[in-house]
C-alpha cells in the first residue's frame, strides 16, 4: 500500500531573513537548486512507494505560492488551508484526517516542506524499511546520525531495538543543547531529531484521542466543515481556531508509549540558518558561497546572497551577507540564531521589511515597488499569461500604466482594449478597471500611482476570479 | 595681507567606495555634518586672516557639484577646471598662478578639499603663526602630532627649529609605514604629513623653476590660454596635458632646501578609510556609528552607512557596512586599504558601479535609475527650480513622462506646455524635446524609456544652456 506524504508548510523561516519572509518563506525559496525546498520535498516523494498525490498543509496566505510551485513540477496534491497558525500537532492531525478519508488504513509520511535531503534513494529506502514498524502501530520519528555537535537541533536518545531494522524505542527527547552538551550527546549516541515522522494515520489519531482530545475535536470539526475552493480544501475557521497551539513533539511524541526512532545516516539539514545554507552549498576554493552578483577580495568561508545589486566583501571571513532590494543583513555565521531576534525587533518596530518583501506574489503574477514618496509610488507589474487582476477601483489614487512588454487587455469603465508595448493609459481616480493577460508572453508594465493615500488597502474589488479577500 | 586659500579637489576617494565614486567623490559627501567636506574646508577659511574668495582646483566633471556646494554656503570662488588629472604639483602650480594674478605677493594656504579639522580656532591660529615663516620664503608643510601609530599616513621627521614658533627644518619625509615602523616613528618624534601647505605663491613658483620647470611651463601656458566659462576658468587642455603627473611631495617638498614643517596638535583626519570615518564620528554606547536606516543586534564598534534601505547587523563587531542603491560593501574596519583594490577590480571588469552611482547629478538637477531591462528603463528625474535640460532628441528610444510633483514646462517639437502633477506626456522616438522648471518647487517626474538601445549616449544636444559635451 503506497505511503501518503503529508507535507507541512507552516514555517515562516525568519532565521533566513531577509530572503525568507512571511510573505514568501523559506520553503518557497531555492538554495543551490533549480527547485524550491517545497518542490524538492514533493519530488522526493514521487518514487513508487508513495501515493503520487501528496497532502499539503499550509497557511491560507501561501496558497498561490504552493499551487504555482506544484504546477511547475507537475505534481497534483490535496492542499489543506489553515485559517490560523496552530502549530504542528493540529496540522498533522488535519493531514491524517485527509489521508484516512482517502484510505482508512493509510500510512503517512510527515515531512517538513523546508528541509533538505539530497540522497533520495537512501531516503526512500529508509522510509520503505520503516514502514514495517509503522504497520505494527509505532509512531516513528526519523533520527539522523549526527555529523557534528550541532546546537541548532533537538536530540533523541535511542533505547532498545524494536525490530531487526534500525528501529529503536525512544529513551528520551532533549531540547537544543549548548555546545558542550551537544558534544556529550554525540559521544553518548544521541541522534538529531529531524521532525519527520512515519505512522499509520489511524495510529496517530488513536493517540490523539488519548493525549490531545481537544486538538483532535477542533481539527475534526474544521475538517468536516471544510470547503473546497478551486484546488484547495479550506479548513473551517472557527473550529480550527479552537485548537490549542502545541507542537506534535510536546503533545504526542514525548508522551506516547508508541514512539520509536528509526535511525538513518543520510545527509539531512533543516536549512535553519545562513550557516546551514553555507554548509549545504557548493563552495569556492576559499570556502565562499556566492549566489547572485558579488565580488570578494581577501575573504574566506563567507556566504553571500545578493539579489538585484552588487554586494562586495573586503578582508572579512566567516560572515553571511544577504542583500535584497529593501534590506541587507550582515551577520557572523556562528551568530545566526540571533537573526530571529532581529526580525522580532523589526516586527515590534512595525517595520514592513520584517514580513513583506518588495516583490509581492499574487495569483496573477507579481509586483514590486520601485520608488515611493508621500505623493506617488512606482511599481513594476508582471502579469503571467492567463493572469487576470480583479475588477477594481480606488478611492484615493489614480494610475498611469506604461506597457513595456506583452499585450495587456485593459478595461477602464466601459472601454476594453488591448495595448501594445510602448503604449500608455491613464486610470482616473474612481474608474472601474481591470488588467488581464490573454497572450502567451508575460505582460510587464510600469505603474505610476499618484494620490493622497497609496496604501494597498485602497482597493475595492468588484469581481475576482481568485475569490480573494481584499488583503490577499 | 590676507591669505588666499587654494583648495585642491582632485581626489576620487575610492577608499570610501561605494559612497564615494568618481561621479561624486568624497569631498562632496558629508560625514556627520550638515556640510560636505569641501563646504567644511571652504568655511574653515572664512575667518579674517583669509581672503574670502578661495581658489579651487577641480576636475572638469565635478564643476557643477562644486558650484552648487559653494552656492549653498554663500562662498564665491575662482574655480580652476583641470582638463586632465596631472596630480598635485600641477594643480598647486595652477592655484599659485591664479593667486599671483590676484596679488604678486600672495601667501597661499594649500588644503585638500576632503580633510577634516574640527577645531577651526586652533587651525586659524596655527596658520596665522606659520605666516611669519612663509614670509621669509619657507615652503611650510603642516605636521600633525600623531595620536596613534597610523599606517595610513606618511610621516615627517622634524629637524632644527627655524623660529621661535613651532616651525622646524624637515629632516626627512617617509612613506606610509607598517604597524611596527609606525610605532617606532611615534617614539622618535615623527609627525603625520597632512599634505596641507603654506607659502608665498611666488616662493613656490621660484622652486618650480628650479625643480620642476617642465610642469611649470605646461601649467603656465594652460593658465595663460585659459578660458572663462560661466563661473569657471577652464585651463587649456593641450598645454595642461603636457604636464608630467607627479605629486608635490616628490617634485618639490622632498627636494627643496626651503621645506619647513609647522607642528600642530589639533585633530586632523584625511577621512581616508571607513575606519577613519568611524574614528571621527559620534558613537553609540556600544561604539557603533550609524548613518541612515540601520538596526544592530549584538554588535560593537561597527560603522553602518545605509542609503535608501534597511541595513541590519547581527552578532558582528568591527566592520564597516555601506549600503547604497546599487552596491553594498562589507569590510573589516582594519582592512580598509583593500577597498581601493576592490574598486580597481571592478573597474577592470567594466562594472559601472565602480565609478558611477545610480543617482547622477547634473547642473539642472539629478536623475536615478529605478529599474531596467533589455527593452525599457525607468528613471526618477528631479529638475531644480530654474533648471533647464538641453534641447535634445534620441534616435533609438521613446519616453513617457509622468509628472508627480511640480510644474514642468515641456517642449515637444513645436508644442510647448506646462504640466500639472498627475499629467503625463509621450515623447516619440526622434522628437525634439526639452524639459524645464520655471516654478519655485522642484519638478519630480517618472520617465519610462522604451527602445532597442537605452544608453546615455543616445542623445543629440541641439541647444544647451550649460555648454556641455554629450558626456557631462
Amino acid at each position: 500500500m503506497p505511503i501518503i506524504p503529508v507535507i507541512l508548510s507552516g514555517g515562516s523561516g525568519t532565521r533566513l531573513w531577509p530572503l525568507s519572509r512571511d510573505s514568501k518563506p523559506k520553503q518557497f525559496l531555492n538554495f543551490g537548486s533549480e527547485h524550491s525546498l517545497i518542490q524538492e520535498t514533493a519530488l522526493r516523494c514521487q518514487s513508487e512507494i508513495f501515493d503520487p498525490r501528496p497532502i499539503f498543509v499550509c497557511a491560507e496566505s501561501h496558497r498561490f505560492l504552493i499551487a504555482e510551485d506544484l504546477l511547475n513540477i507537475g505534481v497534483s496534491a490535496d492542499i489543506l488551508l489553515e485559517p490560523a497558525r496552530r502549530n504542528s500537532c493540529a496540522a498533522i492531525t488535519a493531514g491524517c484526517l485527509c489521508a484516512i478519508a482517502r484510505n482508512p488504513e493509510a500510512i503517512v509520511l510527515v515531512l517538513a516542506a523546508d528541509h533538505q535531503i539530497p540522497d533520495i534513494a537512501a531516503f526512500s529506502k529508509a522510509v520503505s524499511q520503516a514502514t514495517k514498524d509503522a504497520d505494527t502501530g509505532h509512531l516513528i520519528t526519523f533520527g539522523i546520525q549526527p555529523t557534528k555537535p550541532a546546537t541548532g537541533y533537538g536530540y533523541i536518545l535511542p533505547g532498545g531495538q524494536i525490530s531487526n531494522h534500525d528501529c529503536y524505542k525512544v529513551e528520551k527527547f532533549v531540547e537544543k543543547p549548548d555546545q558542550k552538551t551537544a558534544e556529550k550527546y554525540i559521544q553518548d549516541g544521541y541522534l538529531w531529531n529531524s521532525g519527520n515522522f512515519l505512522f499509520k494515520a489511524q495510529s496517530f489519531i488513536d493517540e490523539m484521542m488519548i493525549l490531545a482530545p481537544e486538538i483532535l475535536k477542533a481539527v475534526q470539526e474544521a475538517h468536516q466543515k471544510a470547503e473546497s475552493d478551486l484546488d484547495f480544501l479550506r479548513l473551517e475557521k472557527d473550529a480550527f481556531e479552537r485548537s490549542p497551539s502545541i507542537s506534535v513533539d510536546y503533545a504526542i511524541m514525548e508522551q506516547t508509549k508508541k514512539a520509536a526512532v528509526f535511525t538513518v545516516d543520510y545527509q539531512w539539514s533543516d536549512v535553519g540558518s545562513w550557516e546551514a545554507v553555507w554548509e549545504v552549498s557548493n563552495k569556492s576554493d576559499a570556502g565562499n558561497v556566492v549566489i547572485g552578483d558579488a565580488e570578494i577580495v581577501d575573504g574566506r568561508n563567507n556566504i553571500v546572497h545578493s539579489v538585484g545589486k552588487l554586494t562586495t566583501l573586503v578582508g572579512i571571513d566567516d560572515v553571511a551577507v544577504i542583500t535584497t532590494s529593501d534590506a541587507v543583513l550582515v551577520t557572523s555565521k556562528s551568530q545566526a540564531e540571533n537573526v530571529k531576534k532581529l526580525v522580532t525587533n523589526l516586527q515590534d518596530n512595525g517595520r514592513v521589511e520584517a514580513n513583506e518583501a518588495l516583490k509581492i506574489f499574487r495569483p496573477w503574477g507579481n509586483y514590486e515597488r520601485l520608488d515611493m514618496d508621500d505623493q506617488y509610488q512606482v511599481k513594476r507589474i508582471v502579469v503571467t499569461p492567463g493572469g487576470v487582476l480583479s475588477l477594481q477601483k480606488h478611492r484615493l489614487r489614480s494610475e498611469h500604466w506604461v506597457v513595456v512588454s506583452g499585450n495587456p487587455e485593459v478595461t477602464i469603465d466601459d472601454d476594453v482594449r488591448t495595448l501594445e508595448p510602448n503604449q500608455s493609459v491613464y486610470v482616473p481616480l474612481g474608474a472601474v478597471h481591470r488588467l488581464a493577460n490573454h497572450g502567451k508572453e508575460p505582460v510587464v508594465l510600469i505603474e505610476v500611482q499618484t494620490g493622497d493615500y497609496l496604501g494597498e488597502d485602497d482597493i475595492i474589488r468588484l469581481e475576482d476570479v481568485y475569490n480573494r479577500n481584499s488583503d490577499s
